[in-house]
């Protein structure tokens, strides 16, 4: 049973277990807070012992995946911008392990990225080999998957979907990211005189905005078929860019992936062809608290 | 001193010649119309019957680049649609002249994918490994070359940059396409009312345009400045999904390059970030008329 160790490294904490190639379950998940290891000065030294506990526990363990929340390099050695772990930046992460761990193989990416290839190995759907994967949250996150490896392009950071043009001359997380949905929502609900169960005081909420869709909402309903309508011509572009007719959408905010699909349906038939509209699928992707720790160990896969 | 065949199949006349690997000097060049082979019923075996002439004068050549006006599998082993020679869509092309020339390699490509990858191999600018090529002409083409290769995508034929949203609910090329070009040149004539040498009888050509540019019309740099503005909101997609900051611009309308220039630029700095301004680099595609056969010939390379 081939076993590999994941790491997630974030801004709050550093979570790592053992993952079951298999099946993804988790074992020895260990959790730590980020910020005691950066105010130690020696980040990389303890998250290396906290790796070192694993694989003494492990030892048949020999591949160590680690996704981090920022730029690394293209070659996936060094980490360029972690914003919330400013310590780290520009070290050689991958050579420095090594050379604890000589006969351990690292494997780095970013967070986002990691996540979109988790769901190929442990999601709940069979993927095909390429799709995209969006996150809808704070910010419009995301990755390609390409021949189930994922897409660095040229520079080694690809795939930006929240920052395509797109409506006001605004890019898409400016229009449809959390606070400009909510934006959205606040002004709609300002001009709105029919019946709805949104607040009037300004203090929607991403879960209430999904809460009364669910109900049939009329006003909660124009919102999603509005960023609906946004994300799927931003959609558009990276199709026609990438020919990949498979898309996940994950992230918090795909709670509302019912009421924002069938406006973004409407503008695939609108701008594709039966080239891509005869084998397009989207769907919410699967893994939820785990994608993160699971999308690390998954960077472990040949 | 390697060298290759190269084949530029297209829908008026199938072109080969022998390729020098170093320097991009064709020899034996040969051109052939496509209609009487296509008559023939036999268009795969004429075409072998002049790759054969080729080789028995050629024997050190093995390898063999062909560019086609279409689709093929991502494989690239068949043709699945040449629009222009609807005869051979279907044909396993490449396993086909193999059998025929057992000691020969053959490389297949699109024809404008293999022009652009031309440009790394023989274009007369050294350029990185990464870059964006964009034609204008009756439609707007292109490919990506990421890491000295043509890039696919998910499904084989990744890069259709002419077909990403655009202005007024159009694709890009059905606004900056030329025909769509020359409508706009026209309509603006019929509402301007100051000094221009440009035409009001609706006879505005696309030459006609750039040598009014270039003395200065201020019509025409009108015209070509919204054709950079559309063109440049294109651009900006395929960058932040790619990540490729070198943009190579080919085609018959890129003798409008510098006109439409300043328009892309402010685009960039509108909608990028300093990560990309600070490498972003746009320039003409250098190849002209060879830009097919050295294309093909340039599949070859390993």
């Amino acid at each position: 049973m081939e076993q590999y160790l994941g790491i997630d490294v974030g801004g709050t904490n550093v979570k790592m277990g053992i993952v079951d190639a298999t099946d993804g379950r988790i074992s020895n998940f260990y959790s730590h807070d980020t910020a005691s290891w950066r105010s130690s000065g020696h980040f990389i030294e303890r998250l290396g012992d906290a790796i070192a506990l694993q694989l003494v526990e492990y030892p048949e363990v020999k591949r160590v995946g680690i996704g981090v929340p920022g730029l690394t390099t293209r070659d996936r050695t060094t980490l360029i911008e972690i914003t919330a772990i400013p310590e780290i930046d520009g070290i050689a992460i991958v050579p420095d392990l090594k050379l604890r761990f000589p006969e351990h193989d690292f494997y780095l990416e970013n967070d986002a990225n990691a996540a979109a290839l988790g769901e190929y190995y442990f999601g709940e759907d069979k993927l095909p080999e390429d799709y995209i994967f969006v996150t809808l949250g704070t910010g419009i996150g995301g990755a390609a998957i390409i021949d189930k490896k994922v897409f660095k392009g040229g520079g080694g950071n690809a795939m930006e979907p929240g920052h395509v043009p797109s409506k006001n001359g605004k890019v898409l997380e400016r229009n449809i990211g959390k606070k400009e949905l909510l934006d959205l929502a606040i002004t709609m609900r300002t001009n709105y005189t029919g019946q709805t169960q949104l607040p009037s005081d300004g203090t929607i909420s991403t879960t209430g905005l999904v809460a009364a869709a669910s109900k049939g909402d009329e006003l909660a309903m124009q919102v999603f078929q509005e960023m609906g309508y946004l994300l799927g011509e931003g959609l558009v572009s990276m199709i026609r860019i990438l020919d990949i007719t498979t898309i996940l959408i994950g992230g918090g905010i795909s709670a509302s992936f019912e009421y924002i699909l069938p406006a973004i349906n409407e503008r695939f038939e609108y701008w594709l062809t039966p080239y891509y509209l005869k084998t397009i699928t989207i769907k919410r992707a699967t893994l939820a608290n785990d994608a993160g720790l699971l999308g690390a160990a998954s960077l472990c896969f040949d």
